[in-house]
């Protein structure tokens, strides 16, 4: 069984569409945010209760609405939904690339590593359009890679994030082994007054693809290659360690 | 200007510890969640607008309370709420530890995090305890590392992820070096029935500290060691690259 989450909310047309794709295949149950939880990371709720909700369309039961984050769902999905853990975790595809800095934001991403924190394999899915959105050939490369993935296994404590150019398939050059690149959202706040006098910030901002490196994924996808990165949960800079072990710390 | 955050909300007895040791070295000014923001990983908030509201106590002025998360009150702190963006940022001290895998879910070490990102040196500590919390030493330790973060900078990129174990000062047997263990949750959710007689589940859960890894956080801080590990937001798995590269991937 694959277990399909999102960070768009199972209402979400790029879930429906990877789900139809998968479907042809392999079981599937969707276990996704009730809500759309866009940029939530890797939070989990501790301080409210999860009401689960069967999702039945057409008298098919097709799987479960959370009220909470994708790394939520992904820990009910592996622990109390269902008897036996999935074979393989699928996020997405995501309206919007998950590329770059922007990954550790994700939850379509978080709700992957969460899944390699259970020990299930795990790849997330992003198309990187948020206006122009056909998901068809994404929703395909994605079923792709998710039986290359039940096939090969993965490493240890690696899940993939897949970023899928929004052009036509003819135009697409070629698929990318990568690294998570540097590029970034430059935030503004806009500034406003409520009704009753008091000021409000609402966040804006403006993803700066400055990327020069070709093993990055936010270069290869701006220059129409499909990337896949593999993550990790472990945030350790292992290259800082010597450094601070010459500094000069006592209690 | 030290910006000091944390995701216990800006009422917490950990952040006013620490406020006072820091206020006796530096100019310090608390940009902190209003509301309790543990395990928000590195949420931001997209959909809604953030309050900002001052915090004046005893006719001073402290700070500012956010109605969002750790990560959108860096945001804030570096870009709209000053004239200059602060030369540091800490985040803590934390009721909890944030070791192993669960330094992923923390709201604590992301706002060390979001901070680096926009370019500013950070440190996060935490107080490896849910009971038994007395904040001294750790607060007089962060104002320590805060010393010398401001004296020999960071790597670019890096934040410091700080660990106190909650013993008497005479006990804690030294300082360690550290990378971000294996230990994690183990996860279990309590069933309950709602008065409406809906399912609902209840996160809960305990930490198991199986790491016998010397060099990793969670077992140093067992042992009675403060941890400082390096963090980065990459969340690349460099070794799994040439793994992938040797796959069959194509369009």
């Amino acid at each position: 069984m694959i277990v399909l989450c999102n960070d768009d909310g199972f209402r979400a047309v790029g879930i429906r569409t990877i789900y139809k794709e998968l479907a042809k295949y392999f079981k599937v149950v969707i276990v996704a945010p009730e809500m759309e939880q866009s940029a939530m990371g890797h939070a989990i709720t501790l301080t409210q209760p999860l009401k689960v909700r069967k999702i039945v369309e057409d008298n098919e039961f097709i799987g479960y609405a959370v009220n909470g984050t994708p790394a939520d769902c992904i820990k009910l999905a592996t622990t109390v939904l269902f008897d036996q853990p999935p074979e393989l975790v699928v996020s997405g595809v995501n309206q919007g690339g998950n590329f770059g800095t922007c990954a550790i934001y994700s939850g379509t991403v978080s709700a992957a590593s969460e899944a390699t924190i259970e020990g299930i394999p795990a790849i997330a899915v992003s198309l990187n359009s948020f206006e122009n959105f056909n998901f068809g050939f994404a929703a395909e490369f994605g079923a792709k890679m998710a039986k290359i993935v039940l096939k090969n296994g993965l490493p240890d404590g690696v899940a993939l994030n897949i970023n899928i150019p929004a052009v036509p398939y003819s135009e697409i050059k070629g698929v990318s082994i990568t690294r998570q690149g540097k590029s970034r959202v430059i935030e503004t706040f806009d500034k406003r007054v409520d009704p009753r006098n008091n000021d409000y910030y609402w966040y804006a901002g403006e993803i700066r693809i400055d990327e020069v490196d070709e093993a990055a994924d936010c270069f290869q996808v701006s220059n129409k290659y499909i990337s896949i990165t593999p993550v990790h949960f472990d945030l350790t800079s292992y290259k800082a360690i010597d450094e601070l072990k010459k500094w000069d710390i006592t209690l």
